[in-house]
């Protein structure tokens, strides 16, 4: 493995993913909208990837979880019930000379930051964006973007249960966009006003609540070490009871070590019955479970692993940078696990020959309804390697003159920089046993060749 | 194959969708909220498996995609440059007496139609939601929720094409929720507020964009008889001039025969550049292409086929719908295409036997990393076979005293009713060739046998 000569920076990470393709500033040609963020096309396939990788390990490969996708918009009552009116809201201050309006709890000093004006008392102000639902704008027709995906599952628990046939303990799952009108974001895409969860609401009898809790909070570590994170820069942090939401019972944080220090990548809380209770009782429903083993109704407990798709993604992309040290150049490389990189496998004739390319485009456009791909035939075969390393792509396929002959082709592999020769007619079954292979992050799959001498 | 016995209509949908866990209305216990719906268990997994195949189709196996996935909150500015602010918008008039708000089209006498009441003259009300970003509640602080996915692409021409190095022709693909507040919803998921859209904004040299409107009329078309639509219940509708957006070139729909008549399925409109001058003109900077073999730069020019996430799927559900006579019962089926199926694979040992019970969970167990699946053992195994040809599920493996002596199970096709026995170790391999195979919406499998009479 080559050695790493370097420590990411956030900088570094924003540049490159501005740079290939995965994230631009969103509305850029207008100078950008606060915090908002593109997703371009590497960007979204890897996305794309952590959300599937989430849903298959916590709904496909589970016997106790059902999916759902509530809309963004709910009935308004909902979030009285769930204490969002009334308590998800920032003390702010205004500068009285200039009128900006500041975050209290961000103020170091008594005056504005800006202009030196005397501040307001603070006032409370809202997290969630309000709209008007309908053709008359008055407070009938308020309704809110939802700040957590969470109000949807709950209010849908009966729903659930009816159609799922699920036994307690069982979980429903949710992967979709909320917004918070923060008024202090930014680290690039850690914290921004429009942000896409994956959420589980785990339904369990109460008494059994701290077992599943301990359970959870266990799953979900190891579910991003799976995804090849290292585990020194991952850490549980338990929250104090001063810290504690006011509905949770006990919360677990899993931090990252991102460049600016330790943050939340997700949380594990014990809601206790609180959101069940209180729907129930704004909604004058009943929501609650019959235990036919215990003989007895009851409203279930909820343990709730709460992730961030767009913390998980920068996680991710810190996680897998590196420069190292190759054959006396620098170079870029996104060390993804394999089921997580935007393009798994990309196809370099070594030339553009006449000859080469036909077979090249017919490998390509052969593999193509497999994997996710890439067919680059400009510059040199070393140049074209540097690219792919850099967005993380597993996998290059090259096709040189021997393969004109022997039908054979050459794969390298991105961490080791190894390569192996094989015919054609392998590749899709290869290719697809490493990139399934979940020793990929631990074990490289070949040793380092001096054939990469020949880049 | 049996006998079809009626015709579906819209409740019946409705009711199924319900019932069984596809969709439900959303905020139900708080008595619903206008034209906002959930997707259920199994409604979120036929809206994935839509929009993968969409993305497969139209991203993954072709050269000339690239994805993206922009913020739905987006620069004002982008609204005027569209024309969305001036002129995306509806003729309202408000009753003097009730006050209530009318689309004006929708009238056919000159009083209200809920009082008789005198009305207004038409106002203007534009249909998007509007909010606001950042603490004060001002016109400077006005963002809009996107009413389409389209203007995020635009805007992000020259960050896609200078990344993706792409040449000309070439597209950019986007999934996504976009926001519009319809006056008049209704037909369930056909018309909501909320909702998602597949759209791709494909651009051509001036002069080429004739043929290409054509080949992606085409190519779309077809996408939809793949996914297992007749052929009969779809058509293609040119606009009329005077129906076309003021953008517009040209125009197709595709429709589909819904219950309440022919409706639109998806859009192709060849937009011509009008949007990439507008923003070129609003923002200041240059949008062109430079076009290397004719050696001149110039706007391209857009085909944009723009399809919805919840039509298709309502779609598809009422054209996979049956009720067919079998074995003197009647039972309700969803003849969906495999790939587009919730539920792949249902494991039904025959009886709680405690000998059976061990092996169909390991067979479940291992089949559940290939495919989504469920595992069943209430009822009779002709209830459990009738509760997944209700919810389309095509291959059902029913695991009997038999399996264990000689380790083979039988695997019973949802169309057809026929039967096959295999060995375990072959089940994944066979079910995968099965799953995959395209010819399975016209070609059965096998025919139906007397086997069916054990259920």
């Amino acid at each position: 493995m080559p050695d790493k000569i370097s420590k990411v920076d956030m900088e570094k990470i924003v540049s490159l993913c501005k740079r290939r393709g995965f994230i631009f500033p969103s509305s850029e040609i207008y100078g950008g909208l606060g915090s908002c963020w593109d997703y371009g096309p590497l960007g979204v396939e890897l996305k794309r990837n952590i959300k599937d990788a989430w849903w298959r390990a916590v709904v496909q490969e589970r016997d106790d979880m059902a999916g759902l996708d509530a809309s963004i918009m709910m009935h308004p009552q909902i979030w009285v019930a769930s204490g969002h009116v009334e308590g998800f809201s920032d003390p702010l201050v205004e500068c009285k000379v200039c009128h900006l309006r500041w975050r209290a709890t961000d103020l170091n000093g008594s005056s504005c930051p800006d202009c030196g004006g005397e501040l307001t008392e603070p006032k409370l102000f809202n997290l969630m964006f309000k709209t008007f639902m309908g053709p008359v704008e008055d407070e009938a027709s308020v309704v809110y973007l939802r700040p957590e995906t969470a109000q949807g599952i709950f209010v849908n628990f009966d729903n659930v249960l009816a159609t799922s046939r699920k036994k307690l303990p069982f979980g429903i799952a949710q992967i979709g966009k909320s917004f918070r009108n923060e008024i202090t974001t930014g680290n690039f895409i850690f914290r921004t006003r429009e942000f896409e969860q994956m959420e589980i609401e785990y339904f369990v009898r109460p008494g059994s609540d701290e077992k599943w809790f301990d359970y959870w909070v266990q799953e979900r570590f190891n579910w991003y070490l799976k995804l090849g994170i290292k585990q020194e820069n991952l850490r549980l942090r338990r929250h104090g009871k001063e810290e504690l939401a006011h509905y949770a019972k006990d919360c677990y944080d899993i931090e990252y070590l991102f460049p600016m220090g330790w943050a939340e990548l997700e949380g594990i809380a014990n809601r206790g019955d609180y959101d069940l209770v209180q729907h129930a009782k704004h909604s004058g429903k009943t929501l609650s479970y019959f235990d036919e083993e215990a003989g007895e109704r009851y409203t279930p407990y909820v343990i709730e692993p709460s992730a961030g798709v767009d913390r998980s993604a920068l996680a991710l992309l810190i996680d897998a940078y590196d420069e190292e040290l190759a054959e006396g150049e620098t170079r870029v490389v996104l060390h993804f696990h394999p089921e997580l990189a935007p393009i798994k496998v990309a196809i370099l004739p070594l030339s553009r020959n006449e000859k080469l390319v036909p077979l090249a485009r017919e490998v390509y456009t052969k593999l193509r309804r497999y994997f996710m791909m890439q067919y680059d035939d400009a510059q040199s075969i070393g140049r074209r390697y540097r690219r792919q390393d850099e967005i993380g792509t597993p996998f290059c396929v090259t096709i040189d003159f021997q393969s004109l002959e022997d039908n054979q082709v050459t794969i390298r592999e991105r961490d080791s920089m190894g390569q192996i020769r094989l015919p054609i007619e392998e590749l899709v079954k290869t290719l697809q046993a490493k990139l399934s292979g979940e020793s990929f992050a631990t074990q490289p799959l070949w040793t380092a060749k001096t054939a990469e001498a020949s880049e």
